[in-house]
């Protein structure tokens, strides 16, 4: 037994009490929200064989999944020859599960081994960890969690409209409400595509376009032109790409705009369409936004994308998703289209903490400490203490009792520590009286009560 | 890009939202009884190193590890030798985390890590799943969840208490009142060691004793006598341990019987004020039962142990804990002395399920369906619906509205598949009288109603 000083492994946390404590809250709002719409529950285990992960995320992909060594004697499937071969040709011989890298690929894995069980369109939710063996920095971690929402087996666009609201109803909920939710269709960026010449490397131009942030108008005109791109045209288009509109009555402007290139362009439609929608019937302020130059890099979007990007804090996107046409053709099952979005939890944690937008109360959660004086009568005010503090329970009031007859200044400093909003003193006189010193650690405000003025008091 | 059909790694499982909404039920009742009785969660990671791990559940616990193979090019720091040697010469050459398999040493390693920052005494609950490499067999997964709640720092005895009402307080609010905690201290136990001879082999007492239930009685007296304990004590003893009792008084009886053996010994004292300060403040008539066969394999308590068995259903422990004395030492810091109990989530449910004691309503949590006729207004009913199904959201009513343009009859097939409570049909006449047909889908009852009157409906 090594008594060296322990640590964590590279790229994963800890949670605090305060820290669990605000996380909680945001995934409470989450989820409150996820049912609200009608989302039903869904988890899955950590851990999918690797056939089931393997060549669903790209080559860089499969290099980022965490791979579990098979148990007990795992060489003995191996020979030499695949030990000088080296790592890559070993690997399978020696494991056959790895963790999780997202939640849509267990997603789609649960939905074909469940086909026949599941009422389409099926609306779940998944709030889980997912891993990843990225190089940790700064906001990126290997062990992150993700809070999806998919409807599948349905192509009506009210769904879009649907998560859009959900999307709005949970930021409004956190309070964060200096968000933009950017929208815009991969139908439509196929028709830009077409426009400059380059309608045979669609994706390949929403690759550079994705980039704009990055390097530069410049820049991505410098690639669109080199794949053989019109020059002029390729002007056009970014001069429309680079002006974003926040304002429903101009985002028609912008549609009328791609319509003179593509006037039977679906995505046109269905984008006026979903702003219509919206406006009739949104909930909260939280503003939209066309934004063309939005891409998303994942290959499998078909139709409408979004993307949540905070306004006042510097942050890539803390929400994204959109329509896919074939979730699950992957594993046998073709045609199943659906539209999904994912919160990002660690990043929408980093924006409330540097906006200050977490309660007091949220990481402060007990309320009540009971302490209790010791001396001549200390057995007698600790049990007395115990009385008080299952009463209080029994009330509801989430409560503690200080355990141990140590010095009242002591349990008083440990009231401190714990920054607890209230502490009960029991004291001779307080259990002889049976009226209790009830002091608000915020404001130093001290009442003696009664047991039912109380417990008034503290449910109030 | 295989398109094989998907299945799940052995010994693991998917939560369905039926499933999940009643795991979700019973987590939700331990969370809240822990915040009570005031303590704070903390999440760890998934990972650890397995220098953290490996040494701490003996020599069958490190084989049961999960090892997660390093990234990139693992074999780099091996040679042939390595290779040539075994699996387990190998294995900390290419591996060096794990996946926690429980939630005790995380939490030793968080407190070591975090000893200046915690105040003591610290009482922290944790909620999170642990992975064994067991053989999966009906009702051992290997992937599962422990609830845990600890407090330590504090040798207080009125811990104990506290936990055991907090157990009573989770068995009630579940309604699975037919459970008995058997409780045992290990001074009792080693003091009887001491009785019949086996004072140098006290813990193997203890681990014979632990198998009383499966091997019988004359196998149990065998083997004491085989470690050369004097068979006629043994006997007395055994009658002594075969004899629960129930009834607190009955319990003093069984207290003064041990005393006889052993007059100072400490676990007698301190279960009796237990069973004293349980009856002075217990909320709830779950039973207690002193059970001086009952061990818990576990080397490190050291105090009182704890744990619960249901009585009208064939099962093992569903909840089991005790007093320790030295939580930390494995980690270099000494004498952090403690208390916990760990709830066994997968059979709890089980057993919740064999009783039939979920609530109808755990499992069917959308509370309305709104469908809308098709047909020549069919636009126009749809559209209506989606701002009903706004107002619904807006007064916290959980609905869902059916995307797609379908025949009435092919959504309603839809709700009955869901199982949802309520269906609101929308239709020409619904529109334009906005007076809406409420559908009771377990009675059958319909009713015509206005928007504020459904709505009240729908709260009550």
């Amino acid at each position: 037994m090594s008594k060296a000083k322990p640590s964590l492994p590279k790229g994963t946390r800890d949670f605090g009490p305060e820290v669990s404590a605000k996380r909680n809250y945001i995934i409470d709002v989450i989820k409150r929200n996820f049912k609200r719409y009608g989302f039903s529950q869904l988890e899955t285990p950590s851990m999918e064989n690797l056939s089931t992960l393997t060549g669903k995320y790209g080559e860089e992909g499969d290099q980022l999944l965490f791979k579990i060594l098979n148990s007990g004697d795992f060489l003995s499937k191996t020979n030499e020859e695949d030990y000088r071969t080296g790592s890559k040709s070993i690997t399978p011989k020696i494991s056959e599960k790895g963790l999780r890298y997202d939640l849509t690929v267990p997603f789609a894995r649960y939905v074909v081994m469940h086909q026949n069980d599941i009422a389409f369109p099926f609306k779940r939710f998944q709030i889980q960890p997912v891993w990843r063996a990225d190089r940790p920095q700064k906001g990126r971690y290997r062990e992150f969690y993700q809070c999806d929402a998919d409807i599948i087996g349905s192509r009506s666009n009210w769904n879009e409209v649907e998560l859009a609201l959900l999307i709005q109803d949970v930021f409004k909920d956190l309070r964060l409400e200096d968000v933009v939710i950017k929208v815009n269709h991969r139908e439509i960026l196929f028709a830009l595509a077409g426009y400059v010449g380059l309608n045979d490397n669609k994706v390949g131009f929403c690759a550079e376009l994705d980039k704009l942030d990055k390097v530069g108008a410049d820049t991505v005109m410098g690639k669109l032109t080199e794949m053989g791109g019109d020059q002029n045209k390729i002007q056009e288009v970014m001069e429309l790409i680079g002006s974003p509109v926040t304002d429903i009555d101009s985002l028609e402007n912008v549609v009328e705009k791609v319509k003179t290139i593509d006037p039977e362009n679906q995505g046109i439609s269905e984008a006026s369409n979903f702003f219509k929608s919206v406006k009739r019937t949104a909930r909260s302020n939280v503003p939209f936004e066309i934004d063309l130059s939005l891409a998303r890099g994942l290959s499998y979007y078909t139709g409408m994308i979004f993307e949540v990007k905070p306004t006042s804090v510097q942050m890539g996107s803390i929400c994204g998703g959109g329509r896919y046409d074939d979730l699950t053709g992957i594993f046998g099952l073709p045609d199943i289209s659906g539209v999904g979005i994912s919160f990002g939890l660690d990043r929408i944690y980093d924006v409330l903490e540097e906006l200050n937008l977490f309660h007091s109360d949220i990481s402060q959660p007990l309320q009540v400490l009971v302490v209790h004086q010791a001396g001549d009568s200390g057995e007698q005010n600790f049990e007395h203490s115990q009385q008080l503090v299952t009463e209080l329970r029994t009330q509801e009031i989430d409560s503690e009792l200080y355990p141990d007859p140590v010095k009242i200044q002591k349990q008083f400093k440990y009231a401190d520590k714990i920054k607890v909003p209230y502490v009960i003193v029991v004291g001779d006189e307080e259990r002889e009286s049976k009226t209790y010193s009830l002091k608000n650690m915020v404001s130093g405000e001290q009442q003696k009560l009664p047991l039912n003025e109380l417990i008034k008091s503290l449910q109030g």
